[in-house]
């Protein structure tokens, strides 16, 4: 059976999504952010303390992303995946990255220096460089869903799973604003699809059922 | 025929590795850095600016670790590659992100706000956060080869290069002090490999043939 430890629209909402559009159950648990802080005993589960934590049988997975490519492939085979023979091979491992390393974590940034840390602590300029750097790097998928509705092979793939929380994480954190037209309509078909709704439904009824506040507090920063 | 754009000891060193691993040739293009202040023409080639930008016919790719995904994957087999079926698969993909993600980033902070930046705009207390930041993360690669030469599936793979690269950029970076004696090890027998060695050396000789300065200066940050 499949454990995830989750936080609500944290980076392991990539997971929780990926495991509805397959179809697979997951014992969810919802924890409070940051966990390191409310709920010092996850140390014990995940000593570096990040959320997501995976776990299915002896497999022990930390990278969202990672758990993605993880689950369409040991779950597979699902069009979700881009195999190593298609043309979009490259761009579809490229943009598993890009989600992350370059549109993700740059908004880690503007979250912590912005709202988590307190007031002595917060860095106006940092805010804004970053907030730069996301909407720079932002014009590459500005670009390529100019003329599709996903991003690469001509179908609905984990590459969409990997740059549209990123999307999700923008909107929670007032960047969503700065979307173009082609972004919006993109992520807005994004969130139209059942299996990102039944995401967003599990996250809420396990919050919900565990006591852990249903408001969206985005990942961990430090 | 491969073309690879580089900067010396950026990011894209995991791909010129990666290339010497599997005995590929490429046309390397070494750019001063920042290629986007120096080059401004690269800005046609790459409009995001970032190092590296990867050329293989139609493929086009700009993420360092999901190239060398791609190349082990498209060139192989290979035993850099861990495939679905071991049960090592779940960790290899884990590795991957985690060397990009959670220990390349928050050193390009400690770059931007330590040296990078003119003194006006530069934070000591942001480099001090995402140093700890980096220091805390490490720690997972520290219990991982505690009793091991590599980091999964019992042999060298893109995961140790993957990581490697964190741990080269580390060394740069004047953090290398702070590696457990552990990561001392690793990263010294990461350093012994034969390919490690000619990838430097390639990366010394195109630089100097190409009229770029050799020092390291490690990566873009903004």
């Amino acid at each position: 059976m499949i454990t995830l430890y989750h936080c609500v629209n944290a980076r392991s909402f990539r997971v929780l999504w990926t495991l509805e559009e397959l179809g697979l159950p997951c014992e969810l648990q919802v924890l409070p952010f940051p966990p390191r802080v409310h709920r010092k005993d996850y140390k014990a589960l995940n000593p570096i303390g990040t959320i997501p934590l995976f776990l299915d049988g002896p497999v022990r997975m930390t990278e969202s992303v990672a758990i993605c490519q993880y689950l369409v492939s040991r779950y597979g085979p699902s069009d979700l995946e881009v195999g190593s023979a298609e043309p979009d091979f490259g761009a579809y491992l490229n943009w598993l990255h890009f989600g992350e390393a370059t549109l993700t974590f740059p908004q880690t940034l503007v979250l912590r220096y912005s709202r988590l840390e307190p007031e002595a602590r917060r860095h106006p300029q940092v805010v804004e460089d970053y907030t730069r750097w996301f909407l720079a790097r932002l014009r590459a998928v500005d670009a390529a869903v100019a003329d599709r509705a996903c991003l690469c092979a001509g179908r609905f793939t984990i590459a969409d799973i990997a740059v549209g929380y990123a999307l999700l994480l923008a909107s929670d954190l007032g960047l969503g604003e700065h979307f173009s037209a082609g972004i919006q309509d993109y992520w807005q078909g994004l969130q139209a699809r059942d299996p990102f709704q039944r995401a967003l439904e599990r996250q809420r009824q396990a919050a919900q059922e565990q006591g852990v506040s249903p408001e969206p507090i985005p990942l961990a920063a430090s």
